[in-house]
């Protein structure tokens, strides 16, 4: 299916940032290249407090990537040598065969192609779901990301009409789960499948140790703060993989916000803090009307200040 | 009121089956004579874990009631004089006294029969509320389930075409919170009373022992995993009655979502993920499009996996 | 900006009770003038346990402020010499500055007045946001409560016509952590300072030892109990600064529920239950048919019952 169509590679960006992309797609669907390479290594998800992450391309969240409705996605998923562990592909965009699961399982020192066709427009999760404990387990451990299928159209407003964003940000929420000593303090663990053993109680608790943006407590704030210009139009992009969460911008609110971050229905305005249940990504659009800083909270403030779950973003002019 | 209208019996059926009915109503509204029985019993929600279930017909969830909006539901609560507790149910598809609960306290030995008027259309929680303590004690001991309330003309599409669905399933969230021993084992208790004197600690820890589909873990995965064929639009009927959970279909995802789970709203498309805020029933409409098997999850993923929340469809055919 | 609008002084009333307002506005926009004085001390949340509260004008919530689309709010915070600590103001309703929180600080002895135009319709938070985990701590101290603004043309239902209340009710849910001692008695703390101290670490369990409406377990039951008429439609006016909530009129509904709080959306019917994430306010419009008791309730039955989260509402007449 698909096989005659043009091919298009797409590059993969750090986070917060998203790869080149048309809004308004040009021509018919393409299939669309996309490798993702997972790393195993130990993660300093906040100062002095280590983790072994489990991630797409060394990033937590994975990459974002960008795609237009009826576009195939064509994954290289590679799994090198030097990791420890069998890992796969959930795609929540995808249709049948667990989502691509059952299809994508990579052991080290191999690497998958699998295709599929996005028939659903919106931002939806994708993760690893390599099957019993160890689905929570890598997920929690940072293996999960977003992909984005627009409209070929583009994006509506309320009204029905085209809305363009001048710049997006994909900012994802991560639980962390870190294993204790009795002590109290956190287990320091020589490998990933030590981590894995220790998680296998530490998850239990449903109550994380770390709750961050983009997989380090800080990873948005300060100097690494994003930054955006008064009069953007700012398509905020997240997602939680795996707890609910509860998403406010400071002083600003969403325009648009999309029910269940799915394109195809109409966006609602207005909304103050927008809900994203555990498995789901999101997507709201704002107009920085005011020069400053906002600051961007898991609105449950314990979770944001106590826990990490906060990024601020700098709106630069007049 | 409704006395002179034409009455009917439904059968009940045991979950996740849903009792025969027409999509679109026949003539006018009928009285739907309903008749549970309330059994207490010793209930083993995972291997070698065991609580006193606080059942509406046995199962848990209750068996679920279909009618039409406009319909009455003339409900027979039946106490078998072997039990050893005052119950009632409140259904929050009635309107004013306490949604039946207050005219529905029946003892043991005793039977109770009381009409409510169907006036509005959608899923709608079922359950016991006995009052104080015992209230969230009967409920999360499994004493919940829904009622589904067809419009008379049937379901609609977002665009407000009539959608029939090929088959329906009737899958339940259930948290359980076991009395533990302070070594943290489970008290393995003699009586249901004994269970109550127990449960007015152990829920207060907010955080269930277990999470399961169907009242069991592994009800529904297996053997005992639904089977529907490739092309079925399948409704999936859920309801959470005290926790909030988010339900996703591994491989697949809503084609129709109704907000709030109520059927006079626009229903959403393409969701990846379903929030159900506790004391909340919900119906999503999937078209099966692939053969395979489908894991049915609460996408907190670790509750799915180490609580138990998770049940596998099976879609058979190509 | 809007200097030479016509001024007006609203009377802040204590909750459940909301001040006199036209739900139509009558004329153009106008500076409504606010004054909020802050006040620390201590409070009884439950029988025998007590916290020190941070609260806007004595109350947990803050008063409700009412105004219309396109008004001013000119607030003044008052932060008296007798209290401790520096204080804030972030209006979700505002736009810039980090909604208000960063030209609203205000020392004991001080007072500071600002304003912000009301852009957008539905109902906001408002809350002290100091900075660090001072924001948690005070916000889960009580010092939040919500604005409504109104669209200037009234309310609409479903089908776009102009809908009225006959009352409405300002009933918020507030989560507190208690300190505890090791015995896992509550902490009798001498000072507000004191509080903030113990509470750095009581909040980082995320699981409140109260959940209460309206400051304080049974403020709203009991004789303290809302009264109103058969055939009211009542508005019912909610919101949670912190944590996600599930509310439900135990035989009632919401007639209509505008999603994420926010009128210029096209609200939803026969709602059973309505999920606030925390950080957002609500509304949601029943109209009581039957006479009796309607208890309100957090439907986590756990957190209403064993936590404090219920209210009964009385409605009288035929
Ligand atoms: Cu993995
Ligand atoms: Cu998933
Ligand atoms: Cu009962
Ligand atoms: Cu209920
Ligand atoms: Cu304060
Ligand atoms: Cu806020
Ligand atoms: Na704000
Ligand atoms: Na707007
Ligand atoms: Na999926
Ligand atoms: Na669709
Ligand atoms: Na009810
Ligand atoms: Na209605
Ligand atoms: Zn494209
Ligand atoms: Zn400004
Ligand atoms: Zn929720
Ligand atoms: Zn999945
Ligand atoms: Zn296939
Ligand atoms: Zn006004
Ligand atoms: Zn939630
Ligand atoms: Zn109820
Ligand atoms: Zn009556």
């Amino acid at each position: 299916e698909g096989d005659d169509f043009e091919r298009v590679k797409q590059e993969m960006v750090m986070p917060p940032l998203v790869p080149v992309h048309d809004q308004v797609a040009k021509g018919g669907p393409k299939i669309v290249e996309v490798t993702l390479e997972i790393q195993e290594k130990k993660w300093e998800v906040a100062p002095g407090d280590s983790v072994w992450a489990l991630t797409f391309n060394g990033s937590v969240p994975g990459p974002l990537i960008v795609v237009h409705q009826d576009d195939y996605v064509e994954l290289t998923l590679k799994n090198p040598a030097t990791n420890s562990m069998m890992h796969n592909i959930d795609f929540h965009a995808a249709t049948g065969h667990m989502g691509g699961g059952d299809i994508s399982e990579v052991n080290p020192g191999e690497e998958v192609v699998f295709r599929f066709k996005a028939t659903r427009a919106g931002v939806f999760v994708y993760h690893c779901a390599p099957g019993g404990m160890m689905t929570p387990m890598h997920v929690t451990s940072g293996m999960n990301g977003a992909i984005m299928v627009l409209p070929r159209e583009g994006l509506k407003d309320e009204k029905g009409n085209l809305v363009e964003y001048d710049k997006a940000l994909y900012i994802v929420e991560q639980d962390f789960y870190l294993p204790k000593n009795a002590d109290g303090s956190f287990m320091n663990l020589a490998t990933a499948n030590e981590s894995m053993n220790e998680m296998a109680n530490s998850i239990k608790t449903l109550i994380p140790t770390h709750i961050v943006f983009n997989g380090k407590k800080n990873s948005l704030t300060g100097k690494n703060s994003p930054v955006v210009n008064v009069g953007d139009k700012v398509l905020l992009i997240s997602a939680q993989a795996n707890r609910d969460t509860r998403l406010h911008l400071i002083g600003g609110h969403s325009d648009l916000f999309w029910p269940g971050g799915k394109f195809n229905n109409t966006p609602y305005t207005d909304f103050e803090t927008w809900h994203i249940p555990g498995g789901s990504a999101a997507a709201a659009l704002y107009r920085f009307r005011e020069p400053g800083t906002y600051a961007f909270v898991n609105h449950n403030l314990i979770e944001a200040i106590a826990f990490g779950a906060i990024a601020t973003i700098k709106a630069e002019g007049e």
